[in-house]
């Protein structure tokens, strides 16, 4: 495994907003972002945390250990002939996506400034992490199954593999993978080459990329980036009082939508205006209902859902009358009628985890 | 089987606050209910739909059908004779709780103002759902299953059983009973002697009472309770415009929280007060946070969580300093870091459905 300190490599279109380049962090323009319902990869978001690791397919092996009956180390020829091969379009989204807006209230000091721009919808293909843990036999009493990456991440002074777990009937889905394919092509570097984790439903974070192994435990994951970062705290929590062990473990996504075009700022003609965007339900849920507001949220519109998938966001769409001085807003509910909150104060967190309040965009109408 | 036409039997208790004599509908006064975090089988709420039916156990017969390999009719005592006995403890809650607070935003015409009582928590004993559903086979092509009750309900002319569908999954998840005891004791006449439907994390409407027919079928429930009632509308939809096909059919209960105690209008001195409540989260998610406010939403505690189970809700408490004028406002985060909206508003629906706005209790504070 070699670190890959230049890690704007081929595989990064130059049309990504790039946040960070060490780490690479970087996400799509909207309106790119909302033309195809499954992202391509050179447009999919990136957020990493340390270097590219460059790995010698090879000598590649994946671990899987723990309360097991059967510890593995598997290799990437052992992985690919031994379990059958499954797909699925599921889309990933950064804790941090949105994170920008929350700036209105109060800074997230040290956090990546994500815009709308940290998800991405891709078919996966790979192996069923449930078979692989099924042929390892996991013990009755592990509840959690952790993942750790290859590559190598600094923490305060300490250097870690990024890791994190998922509940053990998460774990078991179907629809989680051992991807080591993303829309049809192998991952790239970036992307995780050469298999990640993909947990469809849940935060980003716990779709480990460069995966190295895969622990059955009693316990989640205390992984720094399970057990401090990737914690949501109250609005009114700061990083000098915090105490990461009150800080809830992130892991379904909360319901949210967003507006992608036209793009906060446009310039627009006065009248009748396609606006287009993205919503997404977490966990097993699914995107019910989305309302576009073109007065700031006096009146609502229902917006039509032109595509989704069971794990994958949803695409909408609505023709609304565009004024001079037009706050477009939306917002969503999901099948368990959760909705959005309002304001950004209500989910405003110091770390700038998972906005879902009402998204705004202010447009140039003329 | 005969309907009882004078429903205020002598199970339920008269400090229940009755909604409606017939059918039978009423709940708890709230600091009664934040009492034990087991509801008492005497102050449960109830929501019937009908007259209550008295059935004969020597005569009853559970009916399984549809796309199952083998239908069957079940006894009472085969019933009992055939599965192995489970429980669970699990919440309950009317889709129509917390309606009354809605008509400070438009009228709900002919429904049932509920309070926050229309909600309670109880030790259910019985047989899986699943177990039984093993024993008839369910075919690959049923995803859903559907329950009919005894009761006979009239609706536009039409009388029908209450029913209701819910999708496999959740069907054969090992949480789900059909019931014939509650709290220790068999099911009264008014929560669905002798056997009930009780599905955690789900509105109440499907747990059928008085269970008569369990359908294994394609799609969900065409029964007037699930095709037209109990969905949920755009606040812009009313019932001259609405068209029943476009409501979110209601499954999994959103977030949700609500102050107990002091009650609403209470006279109480200024200073220290515990203020008490309870919190609901959908599915299998679970209360992550309870934040309370005692200056109308400005400033904002976190309540202790005093105890909960994984079907049923969280009870909450915090000690808040009260002043003259003082209003209270709870909200509460799940696992999913779902919150609750902040306006009735953003929730009004016309038939006051699944209202989990902040929940605001105004007191006298001398």
């Amino acid at each position: 495994m070699r670190p890959v300190h230049s890690p704007l490599s081929a595989d990064v279109d130059p049309r990504l907003r790039v946040h960070s380049t060490e780490p690479l962090v970087g996400g799509p323009p909207l309106p790119l972002l909302r033309r195809h319902f499954v992202t391509s990869n050179d447009l999919f978001y990136v957020r990493n945390h340390g270097p590219v690791p460059l790995v010698d397919p090879a000598a590649y092996q994946l671990e899987i250990s723990g309360l097991v009956h059967t510890p593995l180390r598997l290799s990437l020829a052992e992985l690919r002939d031994r379990f059958p091969r499954h797909s699925v379009t599921a889309t990933l989204m950064c804790a941090g996506n949105r994170r920008n807006e929350l700036a209105q209230v109060a800074p997230t000091p040290g956090e990546v400034p994500w815009g709308a721009d940290g998800i991405g919808n891709a078919e996966w293909g790979g192996v069923r992490l449930g078979d692989v843990l099924a042929a390892a036999g996991v013990g009755d009493d592990a509840r959690h199954v952790a993942f750790g990456g290859v590559d190598q991440v600094t923490r305060h002074g300490e250097t870690f593999g990024f890791g994190g777990s998922i509940p053990r009937d998460k774990a078991l889905g179907a629809e989680v993978l051992l991807a080591d394919s993303m829309n049809g092509a192998p991952l790239s570097p970036v992307h995780g080459y050469p298999v990640r984790v993909v947990v469809p439903g849940y935060l980003g974070a716990r779709s480990v990329k460069w995966l190295a192994r895969i622990h059955a435990q009693r316990d989640p994951s205390d992984n720094y980036f399970q057990s401090k970062a990737y914690r949501l705290f109250s609005p009114s929590v700061t990083a000098d009082t915090v105490r990461w062990e009150d800080g809830l473990m992130l892991g379904e996504n909360p319901i949210n939508s967003v507006i992608c075009t036209p793009e906060a700022g446009a310039s627009v003609p006065a009248g009748r205006c396609v606006v287009q965007g993205y919503a997404l339900a977490g966990g097993d849920r699914r995107v019910a209902r989305v309302e576009v507001s073109a007065d700031g949220g006096r009146t609502w519109s229902r917006a039509k859902l032109t595509e989704g998938e069971r794990w994958s966001w949803e695409f909408w769409e609505i023709e609304l009358d565009l004024a001079p001085g037009t706050e477009l807003v939306a917002r969503a509910w999901d099948t368990a009628s959760n909705t959005q909150p309002e304001r950004l104060e209500t989910v405003w967190n110091f770390k700038g985890y998972m906005n879902n309040a009402w998204h705004r965009v202010r447009l140039d109408v003329r």
